[in-house]
Parts: C-alpha cells; sequence; structure tokens
C-alpha cells in the first residue's frame, strides 16, 4: 500500500507517472527497447529530450532569449558553476536566508570576491531580509527563492535593476508563476518539483553566456558547451530526463503551474490554519514569509517531536522528522503531494493533540 | 517486441533487470513508495546505496585501501576532476589511444603541465602503442583501456612504477579481470557496463585523496567530499543507483567477471572469426589489440555500410553505425548482450554478404 511521504526530497511523484513509467520501461512504444537502453544520439531519445525542455519553456513561460540546460551535479555543483561562469567584475553579492544559501555563499568565496548583501540569520532565518545594499558593479545577486529546512519563502522577488538575479529555486520551481524575464539565471535540482534526482535544471539569460573567463574552464565546467549542444555535450541521464518529461506532462495536465499554485496554495492552507489554531503545534517561519512546499512545525519538545514522527509512520504518514541540521518536524508538500495527503496528516495531528 | 541493440552507450541492459525494476517501480518491497520517491538519508535507500557500492568491490576485488565512489557529470566531468584533484608536481603524462583519451589530455593541458607519453595517431589508433617515455615526477600517467570508437583495448596494462596509473575504463569496465592494486584511480561512465547514464563510478587509493591543492577546490569538485561522505554528500542520483544495484546482481548472477569474461571472449570470437573470413567485411583494429566489447569494421564503401545498417535494423539488429567522428559499421557487444544476438548479427552479415 503506497503511504503518504512527506520527504523534503526527493520526494513524492505523480503516480499516474510511476504507473506510466512501470509499463513502458521494458519496451518504450515501437522502439523494442527500454528509454533507458537507447543511444543518446538517436531520434527516439532525442525526441523525449527535445520534449522535456520544451514542456519546460511551456510551462515557466521561458522568453526566447533564454537557454534551458538539463545538467548534472545537483544546486551544490551550481554553487562551483554559478561563479566560475558569471564571473567578470569578480565580484558578486549573496542574501542568505538559510542553509543552502549559505553553501552558495561560501563556494563562491573560493572563486570571487562574494559579499553578503542580506542575511536573517539573527532570527534564526524565520524572516527574509530587506535588499539594502547591492554593489553597483557586482556580477549578479544570489538568492534561495523558498527554503527547504526553515520554511520560508520570497514572497516579493527583489529588484535589483540592471544586475542579473541569480535564483536557486530547487524546492519552489513550478510550485508557483514566477517572471523569468526577472531572473539572469535560475537552477533546481529536480528532486522535489520536476523529477527524480540526477539532473539540475539551469536557465541563463543567453547574454550571459558570453564571458572570456568562462572559455578558459574546462569544457565541461562551461555553460556555453552545453547550451550549444542542446545538453547534449556529452551522455546525459537520459531515463531521469524522460521520467521528468512524464512529471511535466502531468503537471500541464493539473493546469500547469497557475493551476497547480492555486491548489497548493488553498492545500498549504489547511495545514498552516490548524497549526495557527492548535495549542501544541506551531509553525515555524514568520507568517509573512511562509513557504507553500515546506512547513517546519513542532510541539515544542524534542521528545514529543520525535514521538510525534514515529506514531505519524505507523499510520502511513512518512518523513516528518525536521532536516538534520534544526530538528522538530516538518511536513513538505511538493506539487504531488495530493491535498488528501494533507487532511490525512492534519487528522492525524488532531487525534495525537487531543491525546495529549 | 525486443530487439537486439548494437548501440555504443547507453546500451543494451539485462533483461532480468529491466522486469524486476518494472515490477517494483511504483512500490518498492513493503516500503509504501517508489525508490525514486526516497529521501537519500532514509534506511531504505541507504540499503540500496551500500549494496551497490559493496557489489562493486566484491565484483572488481577492490583492494581495502581504496574508496569506491559513486559520482555525477560522467567521464567528461572526470577529464577535468582528475587533473584538478591529483595535481601536486603539476605534470601528467597521457597516452593517446583514441577520441576519448584526447579528450581527457586535452582538458588536462587547461589545468597543469600534460604531456603526450605516447600516441598512435599516426596510423588512425588501430594498435596501442608501448608506453617509452614516462616524465619520473608526473603525478600520473592517463590510459584509456578500451576505445570505444576504434575497438581497440589494453591487452597488457603497463607498468608505471610508482607514478600512479589513472584508468578510463568506460567502455572495458566488468567486462573482464583487472587487477585494481595496479592503478591509482579508474573511472568509468555507467552506461556501457555498469548501469544506465547518470553516474560516474570512480575508485580511487585511498592516499591520494590526501593533497593541499585539491582542499582548494569548491567542495563539490573534491574528491576527499564525497568519498568522507560515501558518495552522499548531496543528493545522489538514487534511481539511478538502485538500477546500478540490479545490474550488479545480475553480474554475479552470470559468475562474476570472470565468469562474464569467458562468455565475452566467446561472444567476440564469433564476430572477429567471421570479419576475419568474410570477403565484404573487414575489422578496423589490429588483430593483437581488439576489444570485447566494441567492434568497429566496414564493407570498405560508405554507401554499402549506410545500406547494411539500414537493412540491419528492418531485420531487428539496431545501432550499428559506426561513431559520427569516423563512420562506418560498429557492434558494440556490452556483457547484456546475449550470444543470440551476436549469432543473429552474424547471420545477417552473412546473408547480405551472400546478396552481393
Amino acid at each position: 500500500m503506497r503511504i503518504y511521504n512527506f520527504s523534503a526530497g526527493p520526494g513524492v511523484l505523480p503516480l499516474p507517472v510511476l504507473e506510466k513509467a512501470s509499463k513502458e520501461l521494458i519496451e518504450y512504444g515501437s522502439a523494442g527497447m527500454s528509454v533507458m537502453e537507447m543511444s543518446h544520439r538517436s531520434k527516439s531519445y532525442e525526441e523525449i529530450h527535445d520534449s522535456a525542455i520544451e514542456l519546460l519553456r511551456e510551462l515557466m513561460n521561458v522568453p526566447p532569449n533564454y537557454k534551458v540546460m538539463l545538467l548534472q551535479g545537483g544546486a551544490s555543483m551550481q554553487f562551483a558553476q554559478i561563479p566560475m561562469n558569471l564571473n567578470k567584475s569578480g565580484k558578486a553579492d549573496f542574501i542568505v536566508t538559510g542553509e543552502w544559501s549559505n553553501r552558495a555563499f561560501k563556494e563562491a568565496c573560493k572563486i570571487l570576491d562574494a559579499k553578503l548583501a542580506a542575511t536573517s540569520e539573527d532570527i534564526k532565518f524565520a524572516q527574509i531580509p530587506e535588499l539594502k545594499d547591492i554593489r553597483p558593479d557586482a556580477d549578479y545577486l544570489h538568492i534561495c527563492t523558498n527554503n527547504t529546512i526553515t520554511g520560508t519563502r520570497f514572497t516579493k522577488i527583489p529588484d535589483t535593476g540592471k544586475i542579473p538575479l541569480v535564483a536557486d529555486m530547487s524546492s519552489g520551481i513550478l510550485s508557483e508563476v514566477f517572471d523569468v524575464s526577472k531572473f539572469g539565471l535560475i537552477y533546481a535540482g529536480a528532486q522535489k518539483n520536476i523529477g527524480p534526482a540526477g539532473v539540475c535544471v539551469v536557465i541563463i539569460r543567453e547574454d550571459l553566456l558570453d564571458n572570456e573567463n568562462a572559455a578558459k574552464l574546462p569544457v565541461f565546467l562551461q555553460y556555453k558547451a552545453h547550451a550549444d549542444a542542446n545538453s547534449l555535450y556529452n551522455t546525459p541521464p537520459t531515463y531521469t530526463i524522460y521520467l521528468i518529461k512524464l512529471c511535466l506532462e502531468w503537471l500541464k495536465s493539473q493546469g500547469g503551474v497557475a493551476g497547480i499554485q492555486k491548489t497548493n496554495e488553498a492545500k498549504a492552507k489547511i495545514l498552516y490554519d490548524y497549526l495557527d489554531e492548535s495549542a501544541l503545534f506551531k509553525g515555524i517561519a514568520d507568517k509573512d514569509y511562509r513557504s507553500l512546499m515546506n512547513v517546519p512545525f513542532t510541539t515544542g519538545g524534542d521528545a514529543k517531536d520525535k514521538q510525534f514522527v514515529t506514531q505519524a509512520a505507523a499510520a502511513g504518514l512518512a518523513n516528518l522528522g525536521g532536516h538534520r541540521l534544526v530538528g522538530g518536524l516538518r511536513a513538505s508538500i511538493y506539487n504531488a503531494m495530493p491535498t488528501e495527503g494533507v487532511v490525512a496528516l492534519v487528522d492525524f495531528m488532531k487525534k495525537f493533540e487531543g491525546g495529549q
């Protein structure tokens, strides 16, 4: 029996996607082989590859002057690849709103002059700070739009004027509508809202691909090499890209990003409303900056939190422990988490609270 | 109906693996979810992860003083990551025996003083050259044990004394027995004999992990970060690693590497024997250096080669065209290609030859 999986990622995937993948795993259409056995230079694979990229463009309304790349190494690789590729003046500014944007900042420090433009570390990242201080000659400003661990998000995207805005959207991409034209570069590990782990989506404004410094990098680290080759510079993770295509087709059937955003807002409201009225459970993030995807909360006590995780798991509600760095509780409610899963969670929380 | 797939990679996978994967795609055991939905920090996933690494160690008889890592980015990423991580004296020597070892050499040139130790380019890479000239203070010597495009292989591994031998084994790994203790580092893209695309196996002697220069790299590019974290520094391509585990279990059931080597030798002999006696088809590689995995050949004419590819595909023998850089014909006969596939190919070649 399938259970409700609140993992922060890799996380729940749409059941119709898994069913379709299972059915055509051994033989794909009339190809006579599995997708994972196809040459990445074959026509049958290239159709899948191009279709995944085209669906991403369509669902995110990506303007024509942006390239969409499917890379490897996850967001952690981007923490290095971005400063390597965008480094012109040798300066980059960072808003640090949690563990992941802090890692992006620290990796960039090894490559160029990275500077903190704002941080909410003093209030344990419970809010998103205002952007006050940005260097006029910075190559880019980096933010993380949704913070998986502390459950905050940028409810308003900062205006950086002519300075390219670079955003880690790993846990927020495709969950709400973003105006891509406001960004210089968007990146996201696939394993939350895009598909299984093993692909990192990078969307880049074309003018940022022209950079003499980047041309000196090993070819594999150059964005331009991947952009020019349509993400077929070397063998891509073909089967993962096929699964991404299936997930994007499913998202399209849900009314696209605007459609799923409505569902996500209603879904998150069920949980937040209960957290606001509960005498036992408390939400962690400030109300003005609440994530639609990751909801950290606590009973206020370590032992009781652990008890909750164990009892919830026994009731078919899995992976409700908080991130190992902060503890507590967390429900990740990505696009593929059905509303019934959140209703079941709140029902269980009520029962748990009643038993105290 | 499944066809015989002679693709050079991604290539054919064992049918029992595909059948098992299809069956447990939606729900894995009693986990209540697909493997691709599991948190990479969960016990159920870590069992799969550890088991894949343990099987690799067992099948290749990896000595205890070596680490086995499952990385991303393929061999192309290693072309840069190896010189970045092994660079101590700033010198590395290369034997260039084809397109891929040449790419490894060129990428290394961007990072350190890379020098050609030997090459067989003058004879179109039809042989493996003798190693005559190696710098005594080189950080390593790099070879590619099996050349996918020209179909040669190192039938004897060169003795580099105290200088670490680094080997790209992408298309030869697990196809024949190698003495891992003779190498400082072995790497291989998964998509030929290990599993689907999206993972690169790196086996490294532990003493090579200690390097001050490497400690200055972005964390994601440091071997030590991945080795210390058991390839869980960041989210790994979890589902691909699960599929690799299934492929390794299958290989074990075939008598392990020694068992499959016997099968591979017999399988390749069927094709080579026919090439040696045919009046129409000719093998490309010199007889003393023939690959067990990739068999390039030709009818001697471009038009006839193309005709053969088309007619063979219609008869259920797919992907017999040579690499786009050299043309001609090529049959890749990896571990998962059954002997019946090679017999069917030779039968078809005889029929084609008879019709000329």
